[in-house]
């Protein structure tokens, strides 16, 4: 319930067996239908690290001392079952495809939580995806695989505040979705909320509030991050599209 | 490190105390650029849990006492963005569905950990999947909105090994992903290991081996699942399509 986003750390050292302790709690992570269909990639290599940070567009992630990008991987799994049954036709579909995307999130939402009691500060990277395919090839992924999301570790080097969160009265229904006529009225006192948070990233600046930062962000979607789909099918997943 | 999928429950209840919590870990819980795209639908009505199990094919789901849906949840933020600034055109894109989508499950994930200390079982439900379309007709579900997972959630009555997993070093890599030129000889230990472990849905039977349960599941995808991307679609997310 204290989950902080973490962007500055310390240069201390993550220990071998505390990252050995973070891959055992991601092997052990529910894993649809038993498939375990996704991948870790450890960031070691300081320039790999540098390359990553640009297409994040977040300098500090060249920085991080840990470093992990979580991929789907359904490559193991079809590699598998076309040695087992080298007759067989195999579709890599759709559905494959999200069973490793989910794999792979909650593998990584697993790692956050075994890092909470360790005391270690976690960032979230889904700006990997700002050029799926240039992450790819840093990654040399192969067919079948897709990156998800990154995640930076370290000790924490700041403490921000806990950020303001919407109600759940908008969110948690009880047997069905319900649309509400006016959002913004609904919102209001969580947009007042927001502008008196402040974000350690621009220190003296107060956020704009949850309806602005919305609505600007509905307009400036990276192209190349609107187009990933693209890149889902370039990697050998059959859209099955009518 | 102890996860195990619960199938069977006891009917003492859970405390509307617990269900609480456990919306608040959800609330907490990262969230891609902070715009908390994804809601849950916490299925009480019965006959509703009943039409679920069937989607599942899962006759015990119909008898969870605490059953939620994590919805990828674009509609929301659409509405605010739209009322906002009705001006501007927006385009709720495949950026913002795997934005969601990932939402969704790390909050899942936040649950599921947030349930192991208070003794709770819990059972992932991919299967919501199995027909997409009628989960979002069952759960009245908007525009711009996808069903991404269930979770059963309760008192264990049922105390299954810790299934075996693959090992990590086929699937934690150092700065590039390592494709292997045999995978089989790679598993024959762990394959030989399932076949030795009991499942307890079905109590005296022994499972496949690995390799034998990826080539079957390879093959055999409803094609409701495989379809879904369609519905992502008709969901009025626009795909961006080359």
């Amino acid at each position: 319930m204290e989950h902080r986003t973490i962007r500055e750390f310390t240069n201390d050292p993550i220990s071998s067996e505390v990252v050995d302790v973070l891959m055992e709690v991601a092997r052990r992570t529910a894993t649809s239908s038993g498939m375990q269909a996704y991948s870790i990639i450890k960031i070691s290599d300081h320039s790999l690290k540098g390359r990553i940070a640009e297409v994040c567009k977040q300098e500090y992630v060249a920085h991080a001392l840990l470093l992990l990008i979580f991929v789907a991987d359904q490559y193991r799994n079809h590699r598998i079952a076309m040695e087992k049954d080298p007759e067989s036709i195999t579709v890599v579909g759709m559905d494959h495809f999200f069973q490793a995307f989910t794999d792979a999130c909650i593998a990584a939402q697993n790692v956050v939580n075994a890092a909470e009691p360790l005391e270690l500060g976690k960032l979230y990277l889904g700006s990997i995806l700002n050029d799926p395919q240039e992450t790819r090839d840093l990654l040399k992924l192969p067919k079948w695989t897709f990156p998800v999301v990154g995640l930076a570790i370290g000790h924490p080097n700041q403490e921000p505040q806990l950020k303001p969160r919407m109600g759940n009265q908008l969110r948690v229904f009880e047997n069905e979705y319900v649309c509400f006529d006016h959002y913004l009225n609904e919102i209001e006192s969580y947009d007042t909320e927001m502008q008196e948070y402040y974000d350690l990233r621009d220190t003296n600046q107060r956020l704009d509030s949850f309806s602005e930062q919305i609505a600007k962000k509905s307009k400036l979607g990276l192209i190349k991050r609107q187009e990933m789909l693209n890149l889902v099918r370039d990697q050998g997943f059959d859209l099955k599209l009518k």
